[in-house]
């Protein structure tokens, strides 16, 4: 039954990770997650675990005591934040989630300056640099990065888990989990995510965040998502079949304001999305040139909107954004932008205290202090 | 009476500063600095309070349990250092001080790695940074960016702590704190600073450091300031007219030598500084063009003009220095150049350790120990 | 006796280090390393307590008790790696080591942010740089970086310990002492490194993991040492001549395969490396001319050549490997290349337990827990 994955070649392991049914022999070990490469990785108890781990740390955090019990889990353990795609911010959430646990962190992003140059194989750097660490967070623009990394270790002598911080277009694993965590949170009191009705807006098919999103939703009885999206940019590769194959109603509308205008009041929450300009051969996302950016009229979520949405309606935005989520959207009840931007925190602390086996020591711990 | 940042439109904040009678409203917090922006913020009692803690944290840090007890003082709180005009020697002592007090720090230095390259908002990007930290210290060669991420702070959901490490041209608080507490120091048996007379050599009108230092010399009854500037480069903005204001007798000279030869041996500490060049448009600042850099002959300190200086005049420069104060002024008994490096670290420990409220602990534990 | 280098010009402290009386005077205080800059500095017994403490090191780091003890022999000590010429994985490896012993550290490695850029001399900004810090790593293209730096502060009021890590093409103290430390441990149950025979292939000249290992092995009893090498790649600077006055039997081959059909049957290790081309001025070591990278035929390691070897050869690569040593390679019983990684680490430990006078305890700690 179980496989090895020291004993696959790099083809097979890849193909291994479509196999609903060798994907979890080859990305967990002992029930913890040890490569977190794909948003389906996660069973929903899987998912339902990191929210409590999560939760868990969060309150954890607040005190002195919790402080320093925090910071016990991982210490003198060591966390390689390896970013050949430049993210400040990704970046910086990972570091932060390593450090509350008392791990030391190291971002290493200039690539040019490691060994890669002198014409060395991607999977010489990786075992190289992964000799002085214990956990490895990769981000690269190339779509198997983290795969290729994974497979590399899991055949080397001295394997350590490996996390994707996202993969070239493909997919944003950790923004999906802090996305369901902040959609369970907001949902607390009314029944969890499950029966909800959720919109996406934007770049779908290019946008990393909504593409993992819309792969978690499966994991719940998500009753209906609603697609706001630019013919051009519809998601590829199977994604709209994958969600409606696990029985969620999936529509597609080209333009926000008559969508919204119709189904609006049903909706329980919008994640609004940018255009991934920098994707585009012509339009590029650099400063200079940011009279052009942002999207068009038919993506932004405007002020006046609000009177289609219920109060009750969660706002979501992985951020970062330009002009499709307006700034007096801030003070609306269910603006809870702010809140992913630290649950993404929350959520890394919780993936690597699983990875390492100390969520249920945590969970235990903040229990024993009434804190969940 | 009381004012709330939060509810000031940015300009209105920025008034604000401007006035004495509000600035302290909006810039402290419970009677503790919360933003430092302005050398003008301090009272000579904060002032004196800042250098007594920076004592404190100096002695401490020479016993192993005083090293210990420091580092809890901000154990588990983390500090970014977000530096998007390069400064290596500013940043390493900003981090060298939060971490004698056991914080954890981050440089971000290479803003175009970061979301602000993707068309975000200033604002959004320093609240998003912000979310994983507990102070953030910011340098930027915009005069208003630091004043900016105050204002973005104070009225987000929340806000942390705020200090300049260097604005543009205007100033440079944290420098010229240090040099208040190398003036105190070299004093300390001489009736501290008041009643001395300085002088401030160089390129007054464009560094920071000398400019901030002129600002700060109004809160102490310093007797004179001899200024000695080429007519080009002497201070704009009122400076010249806010030190007279406050009783301090300011004199202006064009050439170094025959002010020292008319009043150097009533002079009690020279203040050197090199000549801004990378502002200039033609003669930059860049290593290919060394052989043009450096001030000219009539703000150079020559070591024969040791013979009109008293041997106790302190000499002074914040550094990086040319070839305005030649090597042999090191065995001068009264050159503390090099502690003024120090100094910077262990007054900005002080600063942040006033800032979240662990001064008299420190002051508290020193004294018990019969350190100060 | 006893030598101030703080009494010498520049020129008479490398003069000084040239010469083997002076040297140990020099670069020792109190019987410990202080200035780390060329191999020769060693002694056979500095380099057996060396190797005995990274022993002790790697095996305390096992148990949480040892992390624990480790993480408090620098607890509060500040390390900086200042890099100028880039090398992520010699700087990570630094950095792992302090970290382990619960050192803060610090890389920097953009020269140009510093304020070598406005024109400062090196002596202020190392000794600028060094205010903040109570050990420096360097690493520089300079030949004579580390050591320039080592004066500076040696003649500075507050000197601090300097570690070479790579000068020029001159030499790799540390990485010919973490080769060392892995010749001992292969070599640990067949007498050590006394009368083995070792083959040093590639471009001897240009390495300087290759030129620093060479100097070591005067330190042993090596019996006889193979050079393969191109003869335009042939060692300078009299290092041939230094290895036979050491007595040992030296010997160049052009090709690697008739050296081997020979020979390969009595030697102990192997130790290939890789054509240093960044040297050249033509081809380079650019990502861009992948294609030409790696060295000619004549001095790869051919699957087929284990027929030449015994299978207690030892396999040594300083990495990063190109063509050299292909892949087949990694499951012959000596090759002990990704050993030779960790081993680094746990060497650069050692040597910064020793500059800081922890050895002793720290193999007395390893020896009551019968770890060693």
């Amino acid at each position: 039954m179980s496989v090895d994955p020291a004993s696959l070649s790099y083809e097979d392991f890849v193909q291994g990770i479509e196999d609903r049914q060798r994907r979890r022999q080859l990305l967990f070990r002992e029930g913890r997650p040890y490569f977190v490469l794909v948003s389906q990785q996660f069973s929903r108890a899987d998912l339902e675990g990191l929210c409590d781990t999560a939760t868990a740390i969060r309150r954890l955090d607040r005190h002195r005591d919790g402080v320093d019990f925090l910071r016990r889990i991982l210490h003198g353990h060591r966390v390689m934040n390896l970013f050949a795609q430049p993210s400040t911010r990704t970046a910086e959430s990972f570091i932060a989630a390593a450090d509350k646990l008392g791990a030391s962190t190291r971002l290493v992003s200039d690539m040019r300056t490691s060994s890669f140059a002198k014409g060395e194989t991607v999977d010489d750097s990786v075992r190289t640099l992964s000799s002085f660490f214990d956990t490895i967070v990769v981000r690269h623009p190339d779509d198997d990065f983290a795969m290729r990394a994974s497979w590399a270790l899991a055949r080397s002598g001295r394997p350590i888990p490996v996390v994707s911080a996202g993969s070239g277009k493909s997919q944003h694993v950790t923004q999906s989990l802090l996305d369901v965590y902040t959609l369970r949170y907001s949902f607390a009191s009314r029944g969890g995510i499950d029966g909800k009705r959720i919109v996406l807006v934007g770049d779908v098919g290019r946008n990393r965040a909504a593409r993992s999103l819309a792969y978690m939703m499966t994991k719940f009885d998500v009753h209906r998502l609603d697609i706001v999206c630019a013919k051009d940019h519809l998601p590829e590769g199977g994604l709209l079949e994958y969600i409606s194959r696990h029985g969620i109603d999936v529509r597609i509308h080209e333009r926000l304001a008559p969508a919204l205008e119709k189904v609006g009041k049903e909706v329980d929450a919008v994640y609004m999305t940018r255009l991934q300009q920098e994707w585009d051969g012509d339009a590029g996302g650099t400063p200079d040139q940011k009279g052009k950016l942002g999207t068009n009229e038919d993506f932004v979520l405007h002020p006046e909107y609000a009177k289609y949405l219920r109060d009750d309606c969660v706002i979501m935005h992985p951020l970062p954004r330009i002009n499709e989520l307006p700034e007096p959207w801030e003070s609306h009840p269910g603006f809870v932008v702010w809140r992913q931007v630290r649950n993404g925190m929350w959520m890394r602390s919780a993936l690597l205290a699983s990875i390492h086996g100390a969520a249920d020591e945590i969970r235990a711990r903040a229990a024993r202090l009434s804190l969940v």
